[in-house]
């Protein structure tokens, strides 16, 4: 289904100029296309016995002796202020252990969630979303913590509230925060002359558009569970980044970063969500410290529709110019989105979707809102999908007014340079071979005749596509990973990145042993765990793989690169005539001479050989970005609306494929939540009580 | 108690030469003089509040969730072979989830404790010592597990068998192994002419001593917790070489290294019986692959008495001879002891303690057998306090019988160099200075001037004493070591080594903070954890100090290093210039230049800096040696029997001292564990039974 025929653009770095070139062939290749062995096949995930047998640990399976469980009472109002807080019921319950508040010493502190001031206190007696936390319990089983909680008696003041985007920013909306609900100026960009761009249009469409608000809905729920040792802290977290996790942990609780360690396993899945950090981690943390015992607090499914962010719906405005023959002359985009209560989530979205085609003159201003609903959080790619929706059905209508073929139109606009970085070009620019080569195997043009003869009856069919470009995906420093090869030549990576789902260990592991020459299962790969895997920022925005391996690829070659510098020393060859072969050394010229790793290494005293990575910049002057187009054929039963989707094709820019098969499941994974974006999926705000009346998996309908 | 003037031998290495050197002093340093902060100074142990608390985790405390406790069934016999096994009943006793012998599959395996072809199966039917592995139980209790261990139902035909090192080399013994009790050729040194030494001598004394067998009786008993995750297996173990029990325990079950994890954060004791792998460590890990769950498997305090291990005992003959005037002229001896049932533990004692003086004509002759017990394990210095105290008295003897005074029969005889290697220098001859200010402390001459004269009632009073040297104690490779430098500037060591209650981590963390110039109280140490720190060899033999703080303090210099590079850059001074001060590099010449370690970090796309650490090999050409002198003054009621010692001091040569609070420690622990040795320590077994009879702490005395 995913396509792949795009020049690599993340796998090369510069640790290969450490290493003796492969033999060369006739023609030059660039160092993406020398031949591999591993990369870019088909392999099984390395922790697929775990996943399968049951006995992956996710953190939600985290079980320590002693260990306590916690809740969290939480604000059901979208705005209001804690008046009083009576915990003695709750305290004398069977089971507690502890109750917490805002009055609790060290349980008073600030919420930190990014540098800068906080907005909010821990346990903040204004509560500004429905699921605000006001206090939490710890008690020997989940339901003596439920019902403590349920026990704890709240007087709250009411205060008014607003959820929309656009109506927090008029006057009169109720104040989210002192000093108004627009977190900071708005985000404008021009470029050209918008008003000369539609005086030269010789077609000029305005439209508005809005979207939902969507959950994010991973598998595994929200959580944590803390143990203390002595002064220092060990939390398992559901994350999608650990070292966040420590940092923020750390601030707020006064430690060094190096007594927090924080451990990720296996993750059920982040989508974004788990970028943040959440408060739970922090209560959990507070909780094992009063009672000195082991905490785990696991939110319920339905706090994670309430409480753990969302993807913010938008309210968009687009006009757009044409001249007759599809050039576009001119985009303008008004765009209202919320950060939810709390801010942190603001992006510079619509000028990054705009620059999808050429466009000389571009006017873009979005309104980020503060609003009573709880926070936007990043969700695949934040921001894009609401943008793009808007653009190409802007696009789709401009195709038909103009009588141009989608495809064709699309193809017309594609640029060949970053309009928003300095007109920097791009790596590769895969959009228009997305959108022809994704046409083609889709038989755009003859399913698109076909659905519009076969459209008769009251069931119709019908053919789309749109197209998407994204900011990231990229990767970039800091990221940093170390490589230990022992005297038996089994190796263990480390990084600080997480695998949410995404494949992350088994591309670090196949290009290991395709780099130092081993065998993927004589590999291990420890990762996303502060106490024993170096630096990796968050894992998310589609950045991990091209972030992290890199740097493990690089710290391979340093591992390659002593194993030869020692068989270089001990068989007085080159480096160049030497390669590995079965955990030795060998002569490329002389069958006869090698040497075993074991014998590198124990000749010298050494019992392992560890070496070291870190992710370099990208090169400069030119801009990283994935492209991709999605086709799909779709039959509407027009007397009872069903929809159903008869066809979905997805091609993509993707860089080096180093899985195909963990790619292909990101890619089908990618288009099964655009199904729930584009058909199911929406939060509903009640307006008269602004509680969410859909957040359970029952009302909440995901693709299953 | 314990005297610190000698140089510094172990604490520099090559390292120091990459640093900018700290400005000249008047008169030229050496490396080991230049003025310290920290190192030398006394400092609480940095897991004090761990062990204080009670929340230091030794190998005992770790309990994991659905944990099985297992407990083994062994050989009363010291020689049998086993005909037939029931293990029916037990497996049908309530609580039992596995029994495994011999012939359960897996468990056929052979028993490797050491390179070369292995001496025995993990199981093996024939039980060469009374103690030896028969069958194992899994079980929800540990009284379950016991109860069904009684359950089993074993037939054995009894053999005859031979506990003495001497009886067993006569012809007719019993044999232990096929092929004889005696394991290699006996071991001979030869140094002179023997002959003409004796007739040099002015005085020629012979005398046989014997000394019996001890145990090591550590705090914590021995045993391991194994967990299966998929194909990877995780062991906590009580060991002083958690890469020791990684490699034969993968070698056992057919694991590459890095699928191993062994752990060992606290120790309670060592004393060398825990250098050697233990048949439960591989036991408790397939009784978890069989059961699917975590298994504990610990000795009963009676198991360690007759199953892991002991110093041998020995019998011994020395000759000397020496000029009036107390130059010795020849010494000879002859010395008898037992590997017990299996092999390698197998010393070149006699010939290393005879080194201890000056003496032109040496011959030795040693013999290790194997007999029907437990095997040998190293014990503080093995064989040489076997050795010594036959040397030692026999020095006595020589200056009672030339009239001199035993100091300064002693002083007469002080090498300069090591007469075994080739006459090379020692790089200190601390034995006369030991000697020397031990007596002069000690008040030596008046002391025996006081004691003799006050010996008439029945209460007599003695002063003595005894000087000794140890072959190791100097450390070297292979170890390695990593240092990891948070953005907030606290630091991450990582070592292989284990810290057995000897203040490992906290001598580690005081070089760290000495040399990058950070707080200690921001530096944590992970040790002893082969999936999460790099090699470091077994910690015993006082090796491991000297051993892996080089490694450590070479990866801190190449933090401090990689900090200083970059601040060099970004402040564009020379580094020679620089200093570290509060968590930044600052200018030593211009009080207003400086840069965080942070802003260093960030501003280069870095959160952490790693450095990396190897422990270089020794100068060449120079021999290190330990020495010390231990002075008491006895009192003896030569009507009862009972001896009281009134005053103990030792003088030791130990190198440079890190932190003269744990190496205080250590000498006491060594003399206290010396008064055990010399008065009160002594394993039994019965002539009639082959059967150790006091295998208890009621009936083996250690001091208290």
């Amino acid at each position: 289904m995913a396509k792949e025929s795009f020049p690599d653009r993340s796998y090369h770095n510069e640790a290969e100029d450490l290493m003796p070139a492969t033999p060369e062939p006739d023609v030059k290749l660039e160092p993406w296309q020398r031949e591999t062995r591993i990369v870019g096949s088909r392999q099984p995930r390395i922790d697929a016995y775990e996943r399968v047998s049951g006995t992956a640990c996710f953190t939600y399976d985290v079980l320590l002796p002693e260990m306590l469980h916690a809740a969290i009472l939480r604000s059901p109002h979208p705005h209001a202020v804690v008046k009083s807080v009576d915990t003695s019921a709750a305290e004398r319950m069977p089971g507690v252990r502890a109750v917490i508040t805002d009055k609790t010493p060290g349980a008073d502190v600030p919420w930190y969630t990014r540098m800068g001031p906080p907005q909010s206190r821990l346990f903040d007696p204004h509560c500004r979303f429905e699921g605000e936390e006001v206090a939490a319990v710890a008690a020997e089983t989940v339901h003596q913590a439920w019902d403590a909680v349920k026990a704890i008696e709240v007087e709250y003041e009411l205060l008014p509230y607003v959820t929309d985007p656009e109506e927090a920013l008029q006057p009169g909306a109720p104040h989210v925060h002192e000093g108004g609900n627009e977190e900071a100026e708005p985000i404008h960009m021009r470029r050209g002359d918008i008003e000369r761009g539609f005086a030269e249009a010789d077609v000029v469409l305005e439209e508005a558009f809005s979207v939902g608000t969507h959950i994010h809905v991973p598998m595994e729920s929200f959580g944590s569970v803390a143990r203390w040792d002595g002064g220092k802290l060990q939390i398992w977290d559901s994350t999608q980044g650990v070292y966040a996790v420590m940092a923020v942990v750390a601030r707020s609780l006064g430690l060094a970063y190096n007594n927090v360690r924080v451990i990720s396993r296996y993750v059920g899945g982040g989508f974004g969500a788990k970028l943040r950090v959440g408060k739970y981690t922090v209560i959990a943390a507070l909780l094992a410290r009063m009672t000195a015992r082991p905490v785990k607090l696991f939110l319920t499914r339905e706090e994670t529709f309430t409480s753990v962010g969302n993807r913010p719906g938008a309210k968009m405005r687009i006009k757009a110019g044409s001249k007759s023959d599809g050039t576009l002359t001119a985009l303008r985009l008004e765009n209202y989105s919320t950060q939810g209560a709390y801010g942190g989530n603001r992006y510079r979205v619509g000028a990054q979707v705009m620059d999808l085609y050429a466009c000389p003159n571009v006017w873009v201003d979005e309104r980020w809102s503060y609003t009573n609903t709880c926070q936007a959080r990043a969700m695949r790619a934040p921001g894009f999908p609401q943008c793009s929706f808007a653009l190409e059905q802007m696009m789709d209508m401009l195709a038909e007014r103009l009588g141009i073929d989608p495809v064709q139109l699309r193809l017309r606009n594609v640029p060949e340079v970053s309009q928003l970085e300095e007109n920097q070009p791009y790596t590769s620019t895969g959009l228009a071979a997305c959108v022809e080569e994704g046409a083609r195997e889709f038989r755009w043009r003859e399913s698109r005749d076909t659905a519009k003869r076969g459209s008769e009856s009251h069931i119709k069919r019908g053919v789309g596509m749109a197209a998407c470009n994204w900011w990231a995906g990229d990767g970039g420093p800091p990221s940093s990973a170390t490589v230990e090869m022992f005297v038996d030549g089994s190796v263990t990576i480390r990084t600080g990145a997480s695998d949410i789902g995404t494949g992350t260990k088994t591309v670090a592991a196949m290009v290991v042993a395709e780099e130092i020459g081993i065998p993927q299962d004589r590999i291990n790969i420890i990762h996303a765990d502060t106490g024993n895997a170096p630096y990796h920022y968050s894992s998310g925005g589609s950045m991990t793989l091209p972030g992290a391996v890199p740097a493990i690829r690089q710290a391979a070659f340093d591992v390659k690169r002593q194993l030869l510098e020692m068989a270089a020393e001990d068989l007085q060859l080159p480096k160049e005539d030497l390669a590995i072969e079965e955990y030795s050394v060998v002569s490329r010229s002389d069958d006869e001479k090698s040497v075993a790793f074991e014998q590198l290494m124990r000749s010298r005293e050494l019992r392992n050989v560890i070496g070291k990575g870190f992710r370099g910049r990208n090169p400069e002057g030119k801009i990283v970005r994935p492209f991709g187009a999605q086709f799909a054929e779709v039959q509407v039963n027009t007397l009872t609306g069903e929809v159903r989707i008869l066809r979905l094709l997805g091609a993509h820019d993707s860089g080096k494929v180093i899985n195909r098969t963990t790619y292909d499941s990101q890619v089908i994974g990618g288009m099964t939540q655009g199904v729930g974006f584009g058909m199911t999926e929406h939060r509903h705000i009640d307006a008269l009580t602004g509680k969410v009346c859909n957040g359970n998996l029952h009302d909440y309908k995901i693709p299953t």
